[in-house]
């Protein structure tokens, strides 16, 4: 292994709609396929980005929906097809995470190290993101599902958290930071979520495993062996498809072609379409968290590795605002062309002008002001967290359309 | 004289941007032009059918800018072209008033009675109005300058104010509410217009004047003799293209055409072109109060009768919410399609969808929101007047484009 991360695959869940950042985001071009940052890259290509440094480019993949596959392949065109397996209807993290992983043991071996990281967060602080990724995937191979907590930098409500517990630096001495995690504990109210703080022993739980590809897979057999039947008969059929893909080139280049330029990869999707006409529908609908990792906690087979780097999972246009440089000394936030906003006497907003119009505020104060071609959100900055109330209201109502 | 009205002749000014109804009013497409009451008739629409209804539907003229002439002939089929002045450059009222007051003294005769009434006034009460302007026409009759004033509902700062003086019903018998204007004051301070609401004798002075032809073409020869005789060229100019125009016609007719389709009246304005190049642009830029109105008032010249009908200039949105009825029980004013606005947790805002899209409101209080093609404006209703220094400010950065 040259830099250590040989055996290492990462998985990029790539779902979730982003409901609080609507109407910029929508079902049918969600969250992790903005650039929310306004650099230049899409939170996806951020994503992939960070992993293909760690892990190399062709041990990344990424799960999403078959909708969003066409997306995906267009902001990531270095991702081969066979890395990126397409969802018929979200079934969460549990089934995308065991499915890449079952597919990846079978092509790489069982004892491949595999971690998930969500599309759309935010990481700054690249060396301790690779630090804790590297220390993770020790203690993954000591056989720990292993996460990587965030230090909690306020009392946040909106994230569950991870209890820390003994350290295993004498076990496993190339981690020397990680430890066992005591529990998983859910979104805290803001008197247990400031409690927790105090005690300087818990982390956000950012949904970041990394773990054996055989210890996943035993786990789920354990806890929830229907699911994990169903997805080791997917991932086999995809392998079948494999196989015939792998014939068909070795046909082709023996008859002298070019077989990239000949044999079309989705040709062969025979055998994974089957299974997945079969089983996907009825997968259980469950978050890894829930699934494996709070379960195994519980039996003390959860290691936690604290992560020194910023994060942020943008969950509203509050944390866009955050994270945006201002553009005035009265604190405006544009995501998009600054050119676009005129304000008079107006401080603290954040308009995201994506109609190609001008956006103008008169004295308007900590607003929110989202601007696309079909639908306004004007909202207080400090009721972000309520347009997915407003998304709500619109799906009870019919329109389906801004959905 | 079948209903008292014979004699007398309407004159619409039809000008002014209407800037603090940006960006719904533009440069290209004035506040008068636009339905600000939601009632399927625009402003200007509106004020030919009240005058039309008292002056029969020829005897009304329209005084507009040339890039509006279009418009105007579009949502004004029934006004004839002649009765529509083109003005090259915006020149104040005095001019729009005075041409169109001395071309129909050429038309009609010199004892004919005139009346100006702005094209972006709402008025609600028909009867007071037709009764005012009855009074006004005996009253101008016996030579009067004569204005209607309106009852001053509240100590607005944002009109000029009339100071009423003895009554000359006895003088005028057919106009009983008659009486002298003993003075015109400018826009008050708010303890100024306090003071006048308490004495009971002010009245808002909402720019209609009513007045002989011959009258007010003599006090304009004496108090702006230049302006005068500028405007008695441009006349005579025009005068001579309705010979030509009429001697085409005749001419036509003899030949068997119909005139209407054989002779464009558009090539008939030689003269008036050749006038309004050598007279137009050196034309003095003062408002009719001002050049003759509140001069005359001090010779004792200006009568006043009071107008029981209700008025409003519509100068800022804040007016247009007053206007409109409710579209919700937390008193939401849509000027537009009330589908295309959503609220959550929001009362008391005006929106003007007019841009095809959805708005959407949560936590929006008392905020006034104009979505076109081209640009959205936000601002506090209380702060509706200042929209006139938004635009100033997108003038003063080149943005045109915008106004």
């Amino acid at each position: 292994m040259s830099n250590g991360f040989d055996d290492f695959y990462a998985i990029i869940p790539a779902g979730g709609t982003g409901t609080r950042l609507w109407p910029l985001s929508r079902e049918a071009k969600p969250k992790f396929l903005f650039d929310l940052l306004g650099q230049g890259r899409t939170l996806i290509q951020s994503t992939f980005d960070r992993l293909a440094a760690i892990a190399g480019m062709d041990h990344v993949c990424i799960s999403t929906g078959e909708r969003h596959v066409a997306a995906v392949e267009e902001q990531l065109p270095e991702v081969a097809p066979e890395h990126i397996f397409a969802e018929p209807a979200p079934r969460d993290s549990t089934a995308a995470i065991a499915l890449a992983t079952a597919v990846l043991a079978r092509r790489h071996g069982n004892n491949i190290v595999v971690g998930s990281f969500a599309a759309d967060h935010v990481i700054r602080g690249k060396v301790a993101f690779v630090d804790a990724v590297r220390q993770a995937v020790e203690t993954a191979r000591a056989g720990y599902i292993t996460t990587i907590g965030i230090a909690a930098s306020r009392p946040s409500t909106a994230f569950g958290y991870i209890h820390e517990g003994q350290s295993l630096a004498d076990e496993i001495p190339d981690a020397p930071d990680a430890c066992i995690v005591e529990r998983f504990v859910e979104k805290p109210n803001a008197a247990t979520a400031q409690a927790y703080l105090s005690t300087g022993e818990y982390r956000w739980n950012a949904g970041m495993f990394v773990m054996r590809a055989d210890v996943l897979l035993d786990h789920l057999h354990q806890y929830k062996p229907q699911l994990a039947r169903a997805i080791d008969a997917i991932a086999d059929a995809i392998i079948e498809d494999d196989r015939a893909l792998a014939q068909a080139q070795a046909e082709a280049h023996e008859r002298g072609e070019n077989a990239r330029e000949t044999v079309d990869v989705a040709d062969f999707h025979e055998h994974r379409d089957a299974a997945m006409n079969k089983y996907w529908q009825s997968l259980e609908k469950i978050a890894f968290d829930y699934a494996v990792a709070e379960p195994l906690s519980v039996e003390g087979g959860v290691a936690m590795i604290p992560g020194d780097f910023g994060w942020d999972d943008i969950g509203d246009f509050n944390s866009v605002a955050a994270l945006l440089p201002s553009v005035n000394e009265r604190n405006l936030k544009v995501l998009g062309n600054p050119d676009q906003v005129v304000t008079l006497d107006s401080a603290g907003d954040i308009v995201v002008p994506d109609a190609n119009r001008t956006v103008t505020l008169l004295g308007v104060n900590d607003m929110v002001v989202v601007d696309t071609p079909d639908a306004l959100l004007i909202a207080p900055r400090a009721r972000s967290q309520e347009v997915k109330s407003m998304v709500k209201m619109l799906d009870e109502s019919g329109r389906e359309d801004l959905l």
